[in-house]
């Protein structure tokens, strides 16, 4: 998984079947500096992530299991919000500038 | 999943036999510049996005599920257009260059 | 998927069982400058692909699919050519240099 | 899979329902030259691994294997520490800057 | 799947069950180049590689199904070695440098 922060979202209308009713959130992963850099990445969201919030994001079999639990397999999503980050604990020692 | 400026076609006669009558489309994935940059993806399409149209793009089994809903395990691609975007919203302060 | 250059052929005597007769083509993956660089993937051919020509490779599932359709899972391989290129078509204005 | 070190940990309250008690771990992945750079992975853990600690971690159905092994399917996260690395034996005539 | 040379070996004490009595090598990747850099991968492998030898490795189900294919869906691996490199032929005139 990886952490990223919410910058925005994405509407499509013409879309595949199955991601109809999906909110996809705009994604800018973070790294170890807190500096967000450019890339992004959409990612479904079921939990209500916020603009400016920091998530947790998973790929794959994990983020259909996420958003549609019941039928995963039917999802064309391969991104999705799993978490709503609360806290980061980094001990000062372990971090790369040290 | 990404976002991607559809920039091209790519047509291929010698082919797995599963891939007969798809559209491949190359996509050049964008970031929170809006600059594309000079990487591609060939994504298969069935939505009918346009050259200079900006999409959803998704990777794995997310790809052929979107492709062939009725038995996506016996396609034989990884990438494929998800959702052509109407619309971004991502406010300002929330972009990595303020 | 992605876009190579077929650049060389790699061969392996001791390999896992189920990877006997099979073809490795060392694939150069390209970009919109048409340069390649120097990233190489190893892809499993059976359309029989040759040095110089460009190809369409898939990862995962769908190499395994294209390789093996009979029995995809029974595959130690994640990378395979599934098309070889006729011809792509980038109208320049598209293109990231201008 | 890929080593990292162990410098951090993350916690969320508004989560996937399967993700309830499982501990994450913000790993910062390692390469030759020891150093560490500043990308970062979220993994699962329930091998008890410390801050400081350098780890195997896996992606995909790999991870939920290691952390659900009963019912991998039904988790929703695709990276997870599956070892804690005791020695790495890296004779030195092997390491790129020689 | 990629090429590397085998740098080494790691070795882990607390690890997950399912990993019990397999040999994991620290592989560095390598391109057309043939200069390695500093990323690494952590692969299982049963085929006996040595430190030093080039090898073909694969990703996720390739891989388990590599290492255990009696049962490859019970292993928390996501990368093994599949073949041990006898010789790779690129023509010059394919390489990027010309």
């Amino acid at each position: 998984m990886f952490l990223g922060k919410v910058v925005g979202t994405v509407w499509s209308t013409k879309k595949t079947d199955n991601l109809e009713n999906l909110r996809f959130l705009i994604i800018n992963p973070i790294n170890l500096k807190h500096k967000p850099f450019s890339d992004i990445v959409v990612a479904a969201d079921v939990l209500g992530a916020g603009v400016g919030e920091t998530v947790i994001c998973a790929y794959g079999h994990a983020a259909r299991q996420a958003i549609c639990p019941a039928n995963p397999t039917k999802l064309s999503i391969e991104a999705a919000v799993v978490g709503i980050v609360d806290r980061m604990d980094i001990p000062e020692n372990e971090s790369p500038e040290t």
